[in-house]
């Protein structure tokens, strides 16, 4: 399969939902699908699909539709599925702990391997087996247990230092959940939640209907 | 101030970016800013910026920028920001807390009225003064209390149904983070958190780097 230097963020954020409503056909033992099928549950044109799949391959058969299972693991390489990656959670507040319990990302092959916090009476607490550590030691633990991917949950005002020490240290993907916009070598890709962007685009929407 | 029916939905996802932005220039006591200047602290090109604030007026003016305070209360109104919203959560576990005790969302005008629950270990605790409810009285309370966004965070098995509830009950807006697409009537507007896409996308772009 090509490389997908050429596929475009927008067509990158649709991948997750393709792969999610494909899991569901698959459990539920369907094993072929049309776009236009496709389209009526995921809610993306026929022709939409029919563009962005094409981006990775020729994966649908005119008049046969697409092979559930074969595009879904199509979709799990190109999604990076097919690897374990190795995650820290830095800030063990309300976030990082409800992050910390959610098992879905386990299953996905994201394994928790560490959680570090500031606040000493959180510090020697376990989520899930894992033990809150004290974060002085973040960058000796990154040295010795090497992890793909830092979870920033901490206040914004101290997440770019937290980000700072994790590049130090060679972590190459960041999930931030801190309301800041982080600075990073150009090899290091950050994904950003940012709750508060997403709340006031809806208040935004909601402003259209009155 | 015209109306916004026509700003792309592309626009709408930058602008609480910009509002963020002009926030922090007015606590820096910035009073003038120029789309170039504004480019390098926020990262969108400086013909992106301009082409994106001439969408809803004309801000800017050649040779002085943007006014700043002017410009951060226009995207402000455009946000919707101007009222109080009366909010919902539905679902007290990790996620619903979480949000709950955000105290930004009440700065900018998210009023957290109630919190619903199934979990009778959780219902009457309290979170930031408000009390979890029993989420049979979801309905009743609705009824009673209108509420302008419900934020759903219950299993996804059960996001529809809460939804509905809530629909039916006059909810125009739904921030859903159950990870599931609901169905809404065209008047409802959903913003959804699916954090499990927003963590393949990081997992997607790190399988390009290796």
């Amino acid at each position: 399969m090509e490389k997908k230097k050429n596929i475009s963020m927008a067509v990158i954020k649709r991948l997750p939902k393709y792969h999610r409503y494909l899991g569901e056909l698959m459990n539920n033992d369907v094993d072929r699908i049309s776009s236009k099928e496709l389209s009526e549950k995921i809610g993306f044109t026929a022709s939409q699909i029919r563009q962005d799949l094409n981006c990775f391959g020729d994966f649908g058969q005119q008049g046969y539709g697409y092979n559930v299972r074969e595009l879904h693991g199509q979709i799990s390489n190109i999604l990076g599925l097919t690897k374990v990656y190795k995650t820290a959670i830095i800030g063990a507040g309300n976030i990082g702990q409800a992050i910390a319990n959610y098992t879905r990302f386990e299953k996905l092959g994201f394994s928790l391997e560490a959680i570090f916090d500031v606040n000493p009476k959180v510090i020697g607490l376990r989520i899930r087996d894992v033990e809150i550590k004290d974060i002085d030691f973040l960058s000796d633990f990154l040295k010795e247990n090497p992890i793909d991917i830092g979870i920033i949950c901490v206040p914004s005002n101290n997440a770019q230092k937290v980000c700072d020490t994790l590049v130090k240290n060679g972590v190459k993907g960041i999930w931030n959940f801190a309301y800041v916009d982080l600075v990073v070598p150009e090899d290091v890709k950050v994904e950003n939640v940012h709750l508060s962007d997403s709340l006031l685009t809806l208040s935004c929407l909601l402003t259209d209907i009155e």
